[in-house]
C-alpha cells in the first residue's frame, strides 16, 4: 500500500508524501515506527517529517500518541473538485429522495473498475450498507456500478468482464449474464442488484447524464425489497438525476 | 493567507505545504505563477514541487490548465479524526431530524472563536443557510455558536465578548446582552438566534455531551420562524443529542 508505484522518486517531497500514503481506512492511526517501516524511510527521517506536518496540521496526535490525519488535510480535501461540483449540487437532490423514502441513497462516479461514492444520506430507518462517502465498491457488483459499466467504454467493460468475483453468493459471475443485464440497463434506463453486494440490501440506480447526454454518475437507493414501490422509486430516482442535470446547466450559464 | 504563521521553515517540507497552503475557498482553482506568487517560492521551484502533488494525485489539473485540489487530498481528508469520529456517529441522527422536520441540521464543534460546522443536512424545502461542511462562523452570531460559547471556557468567552461586529442588523453585539444570553443557554438546556447571521434564518440549538458530561459539540436547526413548532424543534434536538452520546458510549465499549 505505501509507496507503490504513486511514489514520485526519493526527493523530499516524495518522502513527504510517503509518509501521508501510509494512512487509509485500515490505518487512520499509527506510530511513528509504522509510519517509518511502511513509507520505507530511516526512523529520524520519518521523525523530521511528521514533525514538518504536525506543525502545519496535516497531521494530529491523538492521547495515546498515535497519529492521525489531521483537521487542515480534511479542510483541503473538501476544496477537492470532487467534493465542490457536482457533490454539492446532487447534496440536496439526494436528501430530498431520502425524506421521501428514507431509504438509503447514495451518488457515484467511475474511478478506474470501482464505483466511488460521493456522497451518501442514510438515517436510522434506513439498511445498512457497506458504502460510505469515499468508498470504492466493485462495478458488477451494485447498483451505481452497474449503470456506471452499461455506460462504460468498452475496454473497461471487457476488463471487469473478465475479472468477476463473488462477493456474496448472489453475485453476478458469469460474464454472459452479466453483459445481459448491462444491456437491459441501456435499455431500461435503471440498474438493480438483489443481495449482490450486502446479504438483505436490494438496490436501484439510474444515470444522471450532462448536458450532452454523457452519463457523469449514478443516483442510486437501497433498501431491504425490490417488489414493493419498485416503480416509485424508479421514478423519484429519474426525477432527482433530472434536476441534478439542469441545475448543473443553470450553474455553468447555460439553458435547457 | 499563503505561508503563513504555521509555514515550518523554509525546507521542502515547508516548501511543499506552502504550496497546498496557498489553496482555500476563494482560490480553490490557481494557476502555476499564482500558486508560487502565494506561496512566496520561485516560479522553478513552484513548478517541480506541483510536479511532484499532480504525479501522487494531490493536485489535479482542470480543463482551462488551471490546479485543484486533487482526488487524492479528498480521499486522506475523509481519513481526518474530525471526520471519523462524532462526524460519523452523528450523521444519521441528522437525518432523522430532517426527515421529520426538513428543516436544515447541522453539527458544530468549537474550533478557536468560531464553530466549526462538521455535517449539514439540507434539502430543497430547507431555508438556504451559510454554513456547509467544513465551514467556520462566529460563535455569537449563531445557534450552535452560542451553545459552544456558553459552555467555552471564560477566557475563550471574554475574547469573542470583546470583539463583537455586526453580521446583520440583528446580531447581538452587546457584551452585558450576550452574558445574559449565554446564561439563559446554561439555564434552559437551549440556544436560538433572530436572524442574527442571516436575515430570514432562525436557529435552535443544544449542547451535545459525552460521558463526563462535557459539552464537546452543539446540534442546531435552522428553520425562517421559531414560534410555531419551538418546543417540537428542541425536543427533537435533545433526543439526537441523547442519541448520539449513547452511540459514542457504546462504540466505546462504555454502558450508561
Amino acid at each position: 500500500m505505501a509507496g507503490n508505484t504513486s511514489k514520485p522518486g526519493a526527493s523530499v517531497a516524495g518522502r513527504i508524501l510517503a509518509v501521508l500514503d501510509t494512512f487509509d481506512s485500515r490505518h487512520r492511526s499509527q506510530r511513528l515506527s509504522d509510519i517509518a517501516r511502511r513509507a520505507d524511510i530511516p526512523l529520524p527521517t520519518a521523525h523530521r517529517l511528521v514533525r514538518d506536518l504536525l506543525a502545519w496540521g496535516a497531521l494530529t496526535r491523538s492521547d495515546s500518541g498515535a497519529y492521525q490525519i489531521g483537521r487542515r488535510l480534511w479542510d483541503l480535501g473538501l476544496l477537492a473538485a470532487v467534493n465542490t461540483g457536482l457533490r454539492e449540487i446532487a447534496e440536496p437532490f439526494l436528501h430530498d429522495i431520502y425524506a421521501a423514502t428514507l431509504a438509503t441513497v447514495h451518488i457515484a462516479v467511475l474511478d478506474g473498475p470501482n464505483a466511488l461514492y460521493l456522497d451518501r444520506v442514510a438515517g436510522h430507518a434506513s439498511v445498512p450498507v457497506v458504502s460510505n462517502v469515499g468508498t470504492r465498491l466493485p462495478l458488477y457488483s451494485t447498483g451505481v456500478g452497474k449503470v456506471l459499466l452499461a455506460h462504460a467504454p468498452l475496454e473497461l467493460q471487457q476488463m471487469v468482464l473478465a475479472d468477476l468475483k463473488p462477493v456474496t453468493p448472489y453475485t453476478v459471475v458469469s460474464p454472459s449474464r452479466l453483459r445481459g443485464e448491462l444491456a437491459r440497463v441501456i435499455h431500461d434506463g435503471y440498474a438493480q442488484t438483489n443481495e449482490e453486494m450486502t446479504l438483505g440490501a436490494c438496490s436501484i440506480a439510474v444515470p444522471v447524464r450532462d448536458h450532452s447526454d454523457q452519463v457523469i454518475a449514478a443516483l442510486g437507493m437501497v433498501t431491504a425489497n425490490l417488489r414493493r414501490d419498485k416503480q416509485a422509486s424508479i421514478g423519484a430516482l429519474q426525477v432527482a438525476a433530472q434536476g441534478i442535470r439542469r441545475s448543473m446547466l443553470s450553474l455553468s450559464g447555460r439553458r435547457t
